[in-house]
Protein backbone atom coordinates (compact mmCIF):
# COMPACT_ATOMS: atom_id res chain seq x y z
CA UNK A 1 0.00 0.00 0.00
CA UNK A 2 1.45 3.25 -1.18
CA UNK A 3 0.73 6.47 -0.08
CA UNK A 4 0.43 9.05 -3.31
CA UNK A 5 0.25 12.85 -2.84
CA UNK A 6 -1.63 14.21 -5.50
CA UNK A 7 -1.88 18.27 -6.49
CA UNK A 8 -5.25 18.99 -8.12
CA UNK A 9 -6.94 21.83 -10.28
CA UNK A 10 -10.82 22.13 -10.51
CA UNK A 11 -13.31 24.87 -12.73
CA UNK A 12 -15.76 24.84 -8.83
CA UNK A 13 -18.43 25.84 -10.81
CA UNK A 14 -20.70 22.68 -11.38
CA UNK A 15 -19.64 21.19 -8.08
CA UNK A 16 -20.75 21.63 -4.66
CA UNK A 17 -17.19 22.03 -3.09
CA UNK A 18 -14.90 19.45 -2.29
CA UNK A 19 -16.15 17.29 0.77
CA UNK A 20 -18.10 14.41 -0.48
CA UNK A 21 -21.56 14.38 0.67
CA UNK A 22 -22.98 11.30 1.26
CA UNK A 23 -24.69 9.57 -2.03
CA UNK A 24 -24.20 13.06 -3.78
CA UNK A 25 -21.39 12.80 -6.11
CA UNK A 26 -21.40 16.34 -7.26
CA UNK A 27 -18.33 16.67 -5.42
CA UNK A 28 -14.49 17.11 -6.11
CA UNK A 29 -13.62 14.71 -3.48
CA UNK A 30 -16.57 12.53 -4.44
CA UNK A 31 -15.47 12.05 -8.05
CA UNK A 32 -12.08 11.92 -6.98
CA UNK A 33 -13.19 8.51 -4.57
CA UNK A 34 -15.45 7.36 -6.87
CA UNK A 35 -12.82 6.87 -9.25
CA UNK A 36 -10.16 5.84 -6.90
CA UNK A 37 -12.70 3.16 -5.12
CA UNK A 38 -13.05 1.79 -8.80
CA UNK A 39 -9.32 1.50 -9.55
CA UNK A 40 -8.71 -0.23 -6.14
CA UNK A 41 -11.92 -2.20 -6.25
CA UNK A 42 -12.95 -1.01 -2.28
CA UNK A 43 -13.93 1.97 -0.59
CA UNK A 44 -10.97 4.68 -0.61
CA UNK A 45 -10.78 7.78 1.11
CA UNK A 46 -8.99 10.36 -0.21
CA UNK A 47 -7.42 13.32 2.18
CA UNK A 48 -7.95 17.12 1.15
CA UNK A 49 -5.80 19.98 2.59
CA UNK A 50 -8.48 21.50 3.26
CA UNK A 51 -12.77 21.84 2.03
CA UNK A 52 -13.38 24.33 -0.22
CA UNK A 53 -16.73 25.68 -0.73
CA UNK A 54 -19.74 25.44 -3.76
CA UNK A 55 -18.28 27.46 -6.39
CA UNK A 56 -14.70 27.66 -5.44
CA UNK A 57 -12.05 27.12 -7.62
CA UNK A 58 -8.56 25.57 -6.63
CA UNK A 59 -5.28 25.58 -9.17
CA UNK A 60 -3.03 23.75 -7.02
CA UNK A 61 -5.49 21.92 -4.53
CA UNK A 62 -3.29 18.73 -2.58
CA UNK A 63 -4.98 15.81 -1.20
CA UNK A 64 -3.30 11.95 -0.28
CA UNK A 65 -4.84 8.51 -1.28
CA UNK A 66 -3.54 5.27 -0.31
CA UNK A 67 -3.69 2.87 -2.73
CA UNK A 68 -2.57 -0.74 -3.98
CA UNK A 69 -1.49 -0.63 -7.74
CA UNK A 70 1.34 -1.31 -10.31
CA UNK A 71 1.26 1.73 -12.46
CA UNK A 72 4.25 3.98 -11.97
CA UNK A 73 2.74 7.72 -10.75
CA UNK A 74 2.66 9.02 -14.07
CA UNK A 75 0.38 6.38 -15.06
CA UNK A 76 -1.89 7.03 -12.61
CA UNK A 77 -1.89 10.51 -13.37
CA UNK A 78 -2.67 9.79 -16.95
CA UNK A 79 -5.17 6.84 -15.64
CA UNK A 80 -7.13 9.64 -13.67
CA UNK A 81 -7.05 11.93 -16.68
CA UNK A 82 -8.28 9.80 -18.60
CA UNK A 83 -11.47 9.28 -16.34
CA UNK A 84 -12.25 12.37 -14.57
CA UNK A 85 -13.98 15.08 -15.70
CA UNK A 86 -13.12 17.75 -18.12
CA UNK A 87 -13.15 20.58 -15.17
CA UNK A 88 -11.31 18.00 -12.75
CA UNK A 89 -7.54 17.56 -13.46
CA UNK A 90 -4.62 15.86 -12.21
CA UNK A 91 -1.49 18.21 -12.32
CA UNK A 92 0.84 15.93 -10.23
CA UNK A 93 1.11 12.43 -8.59
CA UNK A 94 4.01 11.86 -6.48
CA UNK A 95 5.14 8.75 -3.58
CA UNK A 96 4.65 10.37 -0.18
CA UNK A 97 5.60 9.18 2.60
CA UNK A 98 3.66 6.45 4.63
CA UNK A 99 2.42 8.98 7.13
CA UNK A 100 2.01 12.15 4.76
CA UNK A 101 -1.45 13.25 5.55
CA UNK A 102 -2.75 16.44 3.28
CA UNK A 103 -4.61 18.36 5.82
CA UNK A 104 -2.70 17.59 9.24
CA UNK A 105 0.46 18.44 7.47
CA UNK A 106 0.00 21.05 5.50
CA UNK A 107 1.78 24.22 6.49
CA UNK A 108 0.47 27.48 4.44
CA UNK A 109 -2.11 27.58 1.63
CA UNK A 110 -2.11 30.67 -0.47
CA UNK A 111 -5.51 31.73 -1.45
CA UNK A 112 -6.58 34.24 -4.76
CA UNK A 113 -9.67 35.96 -4.94
CA UNK A 114 -10.29 37.76 -8.27
CA UNK A 115 -12.27 40.84 -8.62
CA UNK A 116 -13.54 42.17 -11.97
CA UNK A 117 -13.51 46.10 -10.77
CA UNK A 118 -15.04 47.47 -14.09
CA UNK A 119 -18.29 48.14 -15.72
CA UNK A 120 -16.96 46.12 -19.28
CA UNK A 121 -17.63 43.00 -19.83
CA UNK A 122 -15.95 40.09 -18.67
CA UNK A 123 -16.73 37.42 -21.23
CA UNK A 124 -13.92 34.80 -20.73
CA UNK A 125 -13.29 34.91 -17.53
CA UNK A 126 -16.78 35.33 -16.06
CA UNK A 127 -16.80 31.87 -14.05
CA UNK A 128 -13.52 33.10 -12.33
CA UNK A 129 -14.06 36.48 -11.02
CA UNK A 130 -17.09 38.47 -9.18
CA UNK A 131 -17.76 41.79 -10.61
CA UNK A 132 -17.73 45.05 -8.63
CA UNK A 133 -18.05 47.93 -11.18
CA UNK A 134 -17.84 50.85 -8.32
CA UNK A 135 -14.00 52.14 -8.20
CA UNK A 136 -12.43 50.15 -5.14
CA UNK A 137 -9.54 52.20 -3.33
CA UNK A 138 -6.73 49.77 -3.59
CA UNK A 139 -4.49 52.09 -1.58
CA UNK A 140 -7.00 51.84 1.55
CA UNK A 141 -7.67 48.28 1.15
CA UNK A 142 -3.80 47.59 1.59
CA UNK A 143 -4.12 49.49 4.46
CA UNK A 144 -6.55 47.92 6.26
CA UNK A 145 -4.84 44.44 4.57
CA UNK A 146 -1.97 45.48 6.89
CA UNK A 147 -3.82 45.40 10.18
CA UNK A 148 -4.83 41.67 9.00
CA UNK A 149 -1.55 40.27 8.57
CA UNK A 150 0.13 38.57 11.26
CA UNK A 151 -0.81 36.35 14.24
CA UNK A 152 -4.79 37.24 15.23
CA UNK A 153 -7.61 35.59 16.91
CA UNK A 154 -10.07 35.71 13.46
CA UNK A 155 -13.45 34.92 15.13
CA UNK A 156 -14.76 37.72 13.50
CA UNK A 157 -13.56 36.34 10.39
CA UNK A 158 -15.17 33.04 10.84
CA UNK A 159 -18.66 31.59 9.25
CA UNK A 160 -19.20 28.83 12.00
CA UNK A 161 -20.46 31.23 14.64
CA UNK A 162 -20.16 28.08 17.45
CA UNK A 163 -17.22 26.80 16.21
CA UNK A 164 -15.42 25.15 18.95
CA UNK A 165 -11.88 25.49 18.45
CA UNK A 166 -9.20 28.03 18.25
CA UNK A 167 -10.10 30.62 15.98
CA UNK A 168 -6.23 31.72 15.78
CA UNK A 169 -4.40 31.97 12.35
CA UNK A 170 -1.54 33.45 10.88
CA UNK A 171 -1.73 35.25 7.55
CA UNK A 172 1.35 35.91 6.54
CA UNK A 173 0.77 38.12 3.48
CA UNK A 174 -1.60 40.08 1.93
CA UNK A 175 -1.30 41.47 -1.56
CA UNK A 176 -3.43 43.51 -3.21
CA UNK A 177 -2.59 44.40 -7.10
CA UNK A 178 -4.45 45.95 -10.76
CA UNK A 179 -3.95 43.48 -13.41
CA UNK A 180 -5.82 45.72 -16.08
CA UNK A 181 -9.24 45.99 -15.17
CA UNK A 182 -9.04 43.22 -12.37
CA UNK A 183 -7.65 43.65 -8.71
CA UNK A 184 -6.30 40.61 -7.82
CA UNK A 185 -5.98 40.21 -3.80
CA UNK A 186 -3.83 37.22 -2.53
CA UNK A 187 -3.20 35.60 0.86
CA UNK A 188 -1.12 33.52 1.94
CA UNK A 189 -1.22 32.02 5.59
CA UNK A 190 -0.95 28.99 7.71
CA UNK A 191 -4.49 28.25 6.96
CA UNK A 192 -8.10 29.95 7.25
CA UNK A 193 -11.09 29.68 8.67
CA UNK A 194 -14.39 28.29 7.34
CA UNK A 195 -15.28 31.49 4.71
CA UNK A 196 -12.46 33.36 6.14
CA UNK A 197 -11.20 34.35 2.50
CA UNK A 198 -14.61 35.54 1.23
CA UNK A 199 -14.95 37.33 4.69
CA UNK A 200 -11.99 39.12 4.78
CA UNK A 201 -12.17 39.96 1.23
CA UNK A 202 -15.84 41.71 1.65
CA UNK A 203 -14.64 43.87 4.37
CA UNK A 204 -11.80 45.08 2.43
CA UNK A 205 -13.65 45.72 -0.44
CA UNK A 206 -16.27 47.66 1.90
CA UNK A 207 -12.98 49.40 2.95
CA UNK A 208 -12.61 50.10 -1.19
CA UNK A 209 -15.85 51.33 -1.23
CA UNK A 210 -14.69 53.82 1.28
CA UNK A 211 -17.81 52.41 3.45
CA UNK A 212 -14.83 51.52 6.40
CA UNK A 213 -12.06 52.88 7.49
CA UNK A 214 -8.70 50.84 7.10
CA UNK A 215 -8.42 51.96 10.79
CA UNK A 216 -11.53 50.00 12.07
CA UNK A 217 -9.87 46.55 11.31
CA UNK A 218 -8.56 46.28 14.99
CA UNK A 219 -11.83 46.86 16.36
CA UNK A 220 -13.43 44.29 14.24
CA UNK A 221 -10.62 41.69 15.08
CA UNK A 222 -11.15 42.67 18.87
CA UNK A 223 -15.28 42.32 18.87
CA UNK A 224 -14.57 38.22 18.35
CA UNK A 225 -17.56 38.72 16.51
CA UNK A 226 -18.77 37.56 13.08
CA UNK A 227 -21.55 40.73 12.62
CA UNK A 228 -18.35 42.86 13.19
CA UNK A 229 -16.93 42.24 9.93
CA UNK A 230 -17.96 42.39 6.02
CA UNK A 231 -19.77 40.78 3.70
CA UNK A 232 -19.23 36.97 2.66
CA UNK A 233 -18.19 37.37 -1.16
CA UNK A 234 -19.80 34.81 -3.81
CA UNK A 235 -17.47 32.11 -4.05
CA UNK A 236 -16.69 32.31 -7.82
CA UNK A 237 -13.98 34.98 -7.54
CA UNK A 238 -12.18 32.48 -4.99
CA UNK A 239 -9.47 30.10 -6.14
CA UNK A 240 -7.18 27.85 -4.01
CA UNK A 241 -3.78 28.90 -5.20
CA UNK A 242 -1.34 26.13 -3.66
CA UNK A 243 -0.46 24.14 -0.07
CA UNK A 244 2.94 24.02 1.32
CA UNK A 245 4.46 21.48 3.35
CA UNK B 1 -30.85 57.61 -38.15
CA UNK B 2 -27.18 57.24 -36.82
CA UNK B 3 -24.70 54.17 -38.13
CA UNK B 4 -22.87 53.12 -34.65
CA UNK B 5 -20.07 50.35 -35.11
CA UNK B 6 -20.25 48.00 -32.44
CA UNK B 7 -17.10 46.04 -31.04
CA UNK B 8 -18.40 42.86 -29.45
CA UNK B 9 -16.71 39.99 -27.78
CA UNK B 10 -18.71 36.40 -27.35
CA UNK B 11 -17.74 32.95 -25.86
CA UNK B 12 -19.28 31.09 -28.43
CA UNK B 13 -19.66 27.74 -26.78
CA UNK B 14 -23.25 28.09 -26.15
CA UNK B 15 -24.01 29.65 -29.97
CA UNK B 16 -24.79 27.99 -33.46
CA UNK B 17 -22.95 30.97 -34.84
CA UNK B 18 -22.71 34.79 -35.39
CA UNK B 19 -25.54 34.47 -38.39
CA UNK B 20 -29.41 34.13 -37.19
CA UNK B 21 -31.06 31.46 -38.90
CA UNK B 22 -34.36 32.89 -39.12
CA UNK B 23 -36.51 32.27 -35.61
CA UNK B 24 -34.10 30.32 -33.72
CA UNK B 25 -32.60 32.81 -31.53
CA UNK B 26 -29.15 30.85 -30.11
CA UNK B 27 -26.90 32.76 -32.49
CA UNK B 28 -25.03 35.92 -32.12
CA UNK B 29 -26.15 38.29 -34.40
CA UNK B 30 -29.94 36.75 -33.52
CA UNK B 31 -29.50 37.98 -29.93
CA UNK B 32 -28.22 41.80 -30.90
CA UNK B 33 -31.13 42.17 -33.41
CA UNK B 34 -33.91 40.87 -30.46
CA UNK B 35 -32.07 43.47 -28.41
CA UNK B 36 -32.00 46.21 -30.90
CA UNK B 37 -35.41 45.32 -32.45
CA UNK B 38 -36.61 45.62 -28.74
CA UNK B 39 -34.99 49.35 -28.49
CA UNK B 40 -35.97 50.56 -32.28
CA UNK B 41 -39.93 49.40 -31.84
CA UNK B 42 -39.51 47.77 -35.56
CA UNK B 43 -37.18 44.87 -36.85
CA UNK B 44 -33.39 46.54 -36.52
CA UNK B 45 -30.38 44.54 -38.28
CA UNK B 46 -27.35 44.03 -37.54
CA UNK B 47 -24.98 43.86 -40.21
CA UNK B 48 -21.48 41.52 -38.50
CA UNK B 49 -18.08 41.77 -40.36
CA UNK B 50 -18.40 38.39 -41.05
CA UNK B 51 -20.16 34.97 -39.99
CA UNK B 52 -18.15 33.16 -37.44
CA UNK B 53 -19.35 29.38 -37.00
CA UNK B 54 -20.91 27.66 -34.32
CA UNK B 55 -18.56 27.27 -31.43
CA UNK B 56 -16.34 30.01 -32.41
CA UNK B 57 -15.25 33.02 -29.94
CA UNK B 58 -14.62 36.42 -31.02
CA UNK B 59 -12.61 39.41 -28.97
CA UNK B 60 -13.04 42.06 -31.45
CA UNK B 61 -15.93 41.44 -33.63
CA UNK B 62 -17.52 43.98 -35.24
CA UNK B 63 -20.77 44.83 -36.94
CA UNK B 64 -22.85 48.29 -37.54
CA UNK B 65 -26.62 48.99 -36.90
CA UNK B 66 -28.73 51.75 -37.90
CA UNK B 67 -30.55 53.07 -34.80
CA UNK B 68 -32.65 56.54 -33.79
CA UNK B 69 -31.82 57.22 -30.51
CA UNK B 70 -31.24 59.66 -28.07
CA UNK B 71 -28.65 57.64 -26.19
CA UNK B 72 -24.74 58.52 -26.11
CA UNK B 73 -22.76 56.11 -27.43
CA UNK B 74 -21.66 55.09 -23.78
CA UNK B 75 -25.10 54.75 -22.57
CA UNK B 76 -25.96 52.69 -25.58
CA UNK B 77 -23.34 50.22 -24.50
CA UNK B 78 -24.45 50.00 -21.21
CA UNK B 79 -27.86 49.66 -21.93
CA UNK B 80 -26.74 46.66 -24.58
CA UNK B 81 -24.28 44.80 -21.77
CA UNK B 82 -27.19 45.46 -19.62
CA UNK B 83 -29.25 42.79 -21.64
CA UNK B 84 -27.36 40.92 -22.98
CA UNK B 85 -26.38 37.73 -21.60
CA UNK B 86 -22.87 37.38 -19.94
CA UNK B 87 -21.35 35.15 -22.50
CA UNK B 88 -21.86 38.15 -25.40
CA UNK B 89 -20.79 41.67 -24.10
CA UNK B 90 -19.94 44.99 -26.19
CA UNK B 91 -16.43 46.61 -25.84
CA UNK B 92 -17.21 49.68 -27.81
CA UNK B 93 -19.73 51.50 -29.34
CA UNK B 94 -18.98 54.86 -31.40
CA UNK B 95 -20.72 56.56 -34.20
CA UNK B 96 -19.86 55.74 -37.65
CA UNK B 97 -20.34 57.32 -40.91
CA UNK B 98 -23.34 56.81 -42.72
CA UNK B 99 -21.91 54.74 -45.48
CA UNK B 100 -19.95 52.41 -43.32
CA UNK B 101 -20.57 48.86 -43.25
CA UNK B 102 -18.99 46.25 -41.28
CA UNK B 103 -18.40 43.75 -43.59
CA UNK B 104 -18.09 45.18 -46.74
CA UNK B 105 -15.54 48.09 -45.85
CA UNK B 106 -13.55 45.44 -43.39
CA UNK B 107 -9.96 45.95 -44.57
CA UNK B 108 -8.09 43.21 -42.50
CA UNK B 109 -9.28 40.42 -40.13
CA UNK B 110 -6.83 38.44 -37.26
CA UNK B 111 -8.20 34.83 -36.21
CA UNK B 112 -6.28 33.17 -33.76
CA UNK B 113 -5.85 29.37 -33.44
CA UNK B 114 -5.45 28.05 -30.11
CA UNK B 115 -3.72 24.31 -29.35
CA UNK B 116 -3.49 22.92 -26.29
CA UNK B 117 -0.14 21.03 -27.03
CA UNK B 118 0.16 18.85 -23.88
CA UNK B 119 -1.21 15.87 -21.83
CA UNK B 120 -1.49 18.28 -19.33
CA UNK B 121 -5.34 18.83 -18.06
CA UNK B 122 -6.43 21.94 -19.52
CA UNK B 123 -8.71 23.37 -16.78
CA UNK B 124 -9.94 26.72 -16.89
CA UNK B 125 -9.43 27.60 -20.57
CA UNK B 126 -11.10 24.38 -21.91
CA UNK B 127 -13.78 26.26 -23.76
CA UNK B 128 -10.81 28.45 -25.67
CA UNK B 129 -8.38 25.95 -26.86
CA UNK B 130 -8.54 22.53 -28.64
CA UNK B 131 -6.46 19.82 -26.97
CA UNK B 132 -3.55 18.04 -29.84
CA UNK B 133 -1.61 15.44 -26.98
CA UNK B 134 0.86 14.72 -29.52
CA UNK B 135 4.05 17.02 -29.94
CA UNK B 136 4.14 19.00 -32.61
CA UNK B 137 6.87 20.20 -34.90
CA UNK B 138 6.29 24.00 -34.87
CA UNK B 139 9.10 24.70 -36.66
CA UNK B 140 7.88 22.63 -39.56
CA UNK B 141 4.42 24.20 -39.16
CA UNK B 142 6.61 27.77 -39.71
CA UNK B 143 8.09 26.70 -42.97
CA UNK B 144 4.66 25.39 -44.19
CA UNK B 145 3.04 28.87 -43.05
CA UNK B 146 5.88 30.49 -45.23
CA UNK B 147 4.40 29.01 -48.23
CA UNK B 148 0.56 30.02 -47.69
CA UNK B 149 1.34 33.67 -46.56
CA UNK B 150 0.44 35.92 -49.73
CA UNK B 151 -1.89 36.19 -52.58
CA UNK B 152 -3.43 32.84 -53.69
CA UNK B 153 -6.38 31.03 -54.79
CA UNK B 154 -7.38 29.41 -51.45
CA UNK B 155 -9.82 27.20 -53.08
CA UNK B 156 -8.56 23.98 -51.63
CA UNK B 157 -8.81 25.73 -48.06
CA UNK B 158 -12.52 26.80 -48.54
CA UNK B 159 -15.32 24.68 -46.80
CA UNK B 160 -17.82 25.40 -49.35
CA UNK B 161 -17.13 23.15 -52.58
CA UNK B 162 -19.26 24.57 -55.07
CA UNK B 163 -18.10 28.45 -54.06
CA UNK B 164 -19.24 30.45 -57.24
CA UNK B 165 -17.14 34.06 -56.34
CA UNK B 166 -13.24 34.62 -56.33
CA UNK B 167 -11.46 32.11 -53.52
CA UNK B 168 -8.49 34.92 -54.11
CA UNK B 169 -7.55 35.64 -50.63
CA UNK B 170 -4.46 37.64 -49.42
CA UNK B 171 -3.12 36.15 -45.73
CA UNK B 172 -0.51 38.92 -44.50
CA UNK B 173 1.41 36.70 -41.90
CA UNK B 174 0.67 33.35 -39.78
CA UNK B 175 2.40 33.79 -36.86
CA UNK B 176 3.10 30.54 -34.54
CA UNK B 177 4.60 30.27 -31.35
CA UNK B 178 4.63 28.13 -27.81
CA UNK B 179 3.30 29.51 -24.97
CA UNK B 180 3.77 27.96 -21.98
CA UNK B 181 1.84 24.71 -22.95
CA UNK B 182 -0.02 26.32 -26.12
CA UNK B 183 1.18 26.82 -29.63
CA UNK B 184 -0.84 29.53 -30.65
CA UNK B 185 -1.60 30.43 -34.49
CA UNK B 186 -2.29 34.02 -35.38
CA UNK B 187 -3.76 34.64 -39.20
CA UNK B 188 -3.79 38.25 -40.53
CA UNK B 189 -5.35 38.82 -43.77
CA UNK B 190 -7.63 40.61 -46.17
CA UNK B 191 -10.18 38.23 -45.60
CA UNK B 192 -10.60 34.38 -45.21
CA UNK B 193 -13.39 31.63 -46.82
CA UNK B 194 -15.94 29.69 -45.18
CA UNK B 195 -13.75 27.28 -42.77
CA UNK B 196 -10.63 28.75 -44.25
CA UNK B 197 -8.97 28.78 -41.01
CA UNK B 198 -9.76 25.98 -39.04
CA UNK B 199 -8.66 24.22 -42.47
CA UNK B 200 -5.48 26.23 -43.13
CA UNK B 201 -4.79 25.17 -38.90
CA UNK B 202 -6.02 21.49 -39.70
CA UNK B 203 -3.52 21.17 -42.80
CA UNK B 204 -0.51 22.90 -40.38
CA UNK B 205 -1.45 20.67 -37.61
CA UNK B 206 -0.73 17.77 -40.28
CA UNK B 207 2.52 19.30 -40.69
CA UNK B 208 3.41 19.43 -37.39
CA UNK B 209 3.08 15.94 -37.02
CA UNK B 210 5.18 14.71 -39.50
CA UNK B 211 2.01 13.76 -41.50
CA UNK B 212 2.96 16.00 -44.80
CA UNK B 213 5.93 17.37 -45.61
CA UNK B 214 6.35 21.74 -45.51
CA UNK B 215 7.53 21.42 -48.60
CA UNK B 216 3.92 20.47 -50.24
CA UNK B 217 2.06 23.03 -49.16
CA UNK B 218 2.83 24.69 -53.03
CA UNK B 219 0.43 21.60 -53.98
CA UNK B 220 -1.73 21.72 -52.06
CA UNK B 221 -2.73 25.24 -53.22
CA UNK B 222 -2.32 24.63 -56.73
CA UNK B 223 -5.06 21.39 -56.73
CA UNK B 224 -7.54 23.74 -56.46
CA UNK B 225 -9.39 21.12 -54.35
CA UNK B 226 -10.63 20.96 -50.98
CA UNK B 227 -9.88 17.10 -50.92
CA UNK B 228 -5.89 18.12 -51.05
CA UNK B 229 -5.73 19.77 -47.75
CA UNK B 230 -6.27 18.59 -44.31
CA UNK B 231 -8.85 18.56 -41.69
CA UNK B 232 -11.29 20.91 -40.49
CA UNK B 233 -10.16 21.78 -36.89
CA UNK B 234 -12.77 21.65 -34.49
CA UNK B 235 -14.50 25.58 -33.79
CA UNK B 236 -13.38 25.56 -30.13
CA UNK B 237 -10.02 26.95 -30.46
CA UNK B 238 -10.67 29.52 -32.74
CA UNK B 239 -11.49 33.26 -32.00
CA UNK B 240 -11.61 36.61 -34.67
CA UNK B 241 -9.64 38.64 -32.67
CA UNK B 242 -9.75 42.07 -34.33
CA UNK B 243 -10.97 43.47 -37.79
CA UNK B 244 -9.36 46.65 -39.04
CA UNK B 245 -11.20 49.37 -41.34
Amino acid sequence: MKNYKLTIAYDGTRYRGWQSQGNTEQTIQGKLQALFSRLAGRETEVHGSGRTDAGVHARGQVANVKLDTAMTCQELKEYCNHYLPEDIGILDVTEAPERFHARLNAKTKCYVYRIWNSSEPCIFERRYVTRIPQPLDAEAMERAAGYLTGTHDFRSFCGLRRFKKSTVRTIYSIDIRRIGQELRITYVGNGFLNLMVRILTGTLVEVGLGQRPPESMPEVLAALDRDAAGKTMPPTGLCLEYVTY
